[in-house]
């Protein structure tokens, strides 16, 4: 099978990640995975959700938007129709979920980090390089707070990171781009920890069900993608390694651009 | 170990389905899983949304509301706040897609089925019993085109049911109740079809990350509830099931009430 | 005259009230009038809203919603629209006024009784409904109170219930289903309560305007029917009946169904 | 008993009504009835809604509204909070049918007629004032048409007119202040036409139940008032009263002031 | 050039100003010029916004809106839409930002006046007409204050009013009308002191870009408006003249007509 | 006098443009000015809003939007809030009244061009920064209608760009930062072409009025800036200056870089 950028099936695209890409936000990263392009920032506020008072536990939320022309064809505005679409709110759930599963909220305290991720170029793949983005802006965010003396660790317990997959005409691809997305009859979203924990795992078949024989496979081809994407987040947060609450920091060179904004 | 109702880890609560629940519909059902209790009503239109159009293609979509004292503390109504929660259009977008996997959209011909699931009280799995219980209703109004001579046979080409699963307090549980899933640190939700295949998995560790180990034995877990739901379902439409252009509908009977309303 | 279900000009539908309808609410029913069928909730809350702060006194608001295929053409969900409709907040509004003017408030205390009327199948009649069942589910929700010591009677001063009437073809009609409703020329709703009292009246000539004498006889029709739905509703409530601050709350039996939930 | 301004328990206050009060407007009129003050516009729509397209019919239509300091304490915009109240929407809705009960809507064709009532000072019956107002102002605009050649009479059936009545300390009322209002415990608006026929009553006694007999009263207090308000609506229009569809549109002078603007 | 209503190139429209229009506001008026009405009224609050709270300063908040048939052709109401125009906020901004220009906000006190403009029929000029009414609404509404002995003085540092001017068929017109500024290529809106000092200048030039000399020429020409409009609101305002905390109120007559409502 | 970041009063910030920023938009820059960064694309649309079609001329359109953390304290969404602010509002009026005053909408047809400008860092100076970079990606994308063939020539009449001045601290100030424009007594928007023609001048002193004098004075730097930006928009467009309908498109450098993205 020939790819349209003649990948093979189980290949990345180039990862890059610019890191303080934002000169206000406390962390904050443009990640780029191929054509798919996000600002992820990571804000820090003293308080938390009414459901968080008094509990001495943090929160992390998370929203998400689109440029109108970062697709092919210009999209409408949501502040236009006065509401998120159903498929913002899904993925900005999902964004949330999966960096509080990595966070020691109890450590953070009564605090709350907004992540943001506005894409501003999209080629398939934008929840997911949100998410992969997204933790290294929450990383450094946590970080101003131990620089800060505000906490002595940055409360992070694992590296998460995500990746698509799918089936394309009978293909069982990696880290799909805009087109492939849209001719995947199978389609899944899966976001794990650096120690091949699951975090979320959302497939779907649309096109039609699928057997489970075909699900492990894609697992497994994620798993394979998600390996690699995070070694690229150690190696992009070396400096800050020491600090964080997670074993086995090492750094490892992938396939990857990273450079300091 | 113990569950709040007695029952064994990998027990169903009671099922029962009043068929006809309503008199205006093509189709409609009120499903009971335990304490939940939804009423389901697929409706015919004779159009089709604009993207679909001139495909020949119809479409199936979906929308969930929730009575504000279905839980045990009232919510407020969605209307109040001029929006529906990200969690409803979660849900509803779920329960589209799970259904669409299953209809031959080409042989629906340009029409839409609109299927609405309210949830009249709620303890757990309201996505889960909207989906099995909607089947039942578009086979019903899918039949009514058959009766009326506007279709040949009813465009199913697989039962479709699902089901939540997850781990509390180390347990991995079947079909969660109100009160174990609000403990559950591990929460999935399957989608399958009476073939064993997989329709969509949507699986969250919010109360942290789990292994691989655990997500095959909850799969597991949930193919096994899922085969049982079908049984029933197969049960109630007996009458129809020559029409349905799936094989093996053999009835089968369970632990489930089944009544005409 | 021949009513198309072949009622008597002056004969009510068949009423049905099933009590403690919903697990959770305090207070609830299903009301059947004929097909019309509405789910009343009372739900209690320990506040008042703003405007009654400090005054010791309680307060009863009331909600109003239509499942999307009560009706014989589904209907669009409000809140797909951002708003409820006039016509909800008309009824809504109703509701409201007509317990509250039977309603001891200051024996309430500074409680707020919510009361939500959900259409499950719409015939003609919904809000009358709605007020007669509700009054049900209140009085309940009130006894709650009572039975944990809160409050030392159920603070009721009045039984109160509600009909439609109108002039169809020249007839007037008791209790008008949709049909007749979508064809009446007058169309009247009134309340009243045990003691031949007038809560509420609200009579429209949109079909032209109409003469005294015809009101007068289209108001002795409704009284006529309020009478024999305060029977029923004596009877469905004889169990706590010397607990409500009411005279002569003797049962009768009539043309009802009664039944426990 | 002393009414504030020191009117009879049967006397209504001072009405002044300004014709052609609005230069662009097809009808138009500033209604006082004491201090509060409506404008009154009536604008032509060469199109119906789609409900009434292909019938031949025409339609009458109404909005309210109210400047925000049209009240002794400011009342925020209803367009800050996004959409209108439930009073205004039962306002609006009462204005509509009311005026469309007495319109030829046949004779009209396929046509809308736009009532905006803009209430620019607050004392009291709003909703009655604007109903009195509009009257003039549709009976002008349709006068247009016939100016214009598109009509041959004015397709009115009869003058309508409303006024409120409550009971006040035990005093029944007629044509209530804001202050008298505030006070009711039963309080009523009637709609009635120069023949003395009934377009409209809602009597509401949110202060609690109150008797037939004081219902009667109330209806005859309100007959008398719309009668002596009808004949000054004839003086208002007796320059055009030969082109109405309506009998005995004779002139009488009454406690009114009228004057062309 | 002739001017359609026969006005010479820098003259004003008639303006007539009638104080105390309405019953309950602090300060109100109704401002007329030509056929451009609006009416203005001053409602203080004795809190402020939470940006200047403790400040120990005040705040001029401005909102403004159309009758619907303001304007030759019927306008929808901006509640319908959910939502205030672009418009209607870009005018409610300049009113407030002209007025608290000249208001000492610090002598204010916390407290915030509420100026609301509500244009009753438009003929141009609307949000200038807006500016020139409510200096006069605010002057009686703070005047209020001084007279209860909450101020001592009437905190206003300067009179501020505004014109329109621009260039309709190569002629450079004061105080467009509606026809002039549909027609214009050039279209300004000025605010300006009693000093003759600057307090907004808006110019655009959408019918195409316009010379350095042409925008000199029209500032001259509103400079000399806006003189003549504020000898007119010193004679308006010549009762309580002694009072505020300006220079030089000496009281000239002009083109206008005052009038106390 | 010493600008925060050592500037001279009259003195840019460097400006930096990057064409092709977006792969999809037909034309597409990202402007900085020092550290304000926007994010502007021109997207072709083949048909005219309503109030245009028919007329054979085109349109302009613009949006304006800014990410959460653009700012140093970040800002809710305003999808979030429903609507966008007055803010937001004007902006983009301005935007769009700015770019339709240089172009030749008969020569472009019934085409739209959506201009979008999105800041994604705020440091003072957003609205002016999107008209300077929006008149390059309008003139990309309106020379990608020239290449396809669909115009023979780029139907741009002039080139425009924009800045703002002001007066803080009693000095006179180009190109003001956040800073700056935070404690600036005056504050002015000029909108330019490189003929020195007056596109739009917005110049507002909520801090008190300012004389002509002083408004003269601004008037001059703002020309004096424009001036240099105009040489950089030409410098950037050299590649395609002869294919624009605007004289004197000679390329001077300036203060800048340019680079293709």
């Amino acid at each position: 099978m020939n790819r349209i950028d003649g990948r093979e099936f189980n290949e990345l695209r180039p990862i890059k990640i610019t890191r303080n890409f934002n000169k206000f936000a406390e962390g904050s990263v443009l990640i780029e995975m191929g054509e798919t392009k996000v600002i992820c920032t990571a804000s820090i506020e003293d308080k938390v959700p009414p459901f968080q008072k008094g509990t001495g536990k943090g929160w992390i939320t998370s929203e998400y938007g689109m440029l109108p022309r970062a697709t092919e064809v210009r999209n409408p505005r949501e502040v236009t129709k006065g509401r998120p679409s159903g498929r913002t709110m899904e993925i900005q759930r999902l964004i949330g979920r999966s960096l509080r599963a990595v966070v020691d909220l109890e450590a953070l305290g009564e605090r709350t980090i907004w992540i943001d991720c506005d894409v501003i170029q999209a080629d398939g793949g934008t929840r997911t390089a949100s998410i992969t983005g997204s933790f290294i802006a929450l990383a450094d965010a946590l970080n101003k707070l131990v620089e800060k003396g505000e906490l002595q660790k940055i409360p992070l317990k694992s590296f998460v990171a995500a990746v698509s997959v799918g089936i394309v005409e009978g293909n069982k691809l990696l880290d799909l781009s805009f087109q492939e997305d849209a001719n995947a009859l199978v389609d899944m979203n899966v976001v794990m920890t650096d120690k091949g924990e699951i975090v979320e795992i959302q497939g779907t078949g649309e096109g039609g069900p699928f057997s489970r024989q075909n699900f492990e496979e894609l697992l497994d081809l994620a798993a394979h993608g998600i390996e690699q994407i995070i070694k690229i987040q150690k190696e992009v947060l070396s400096d800050i390694a020491d600090k964080i609450g997670v074993e086995n920091v090492e750094v490892d060179s992938g396939n990857s651009q990273s450079q300091q904004g």
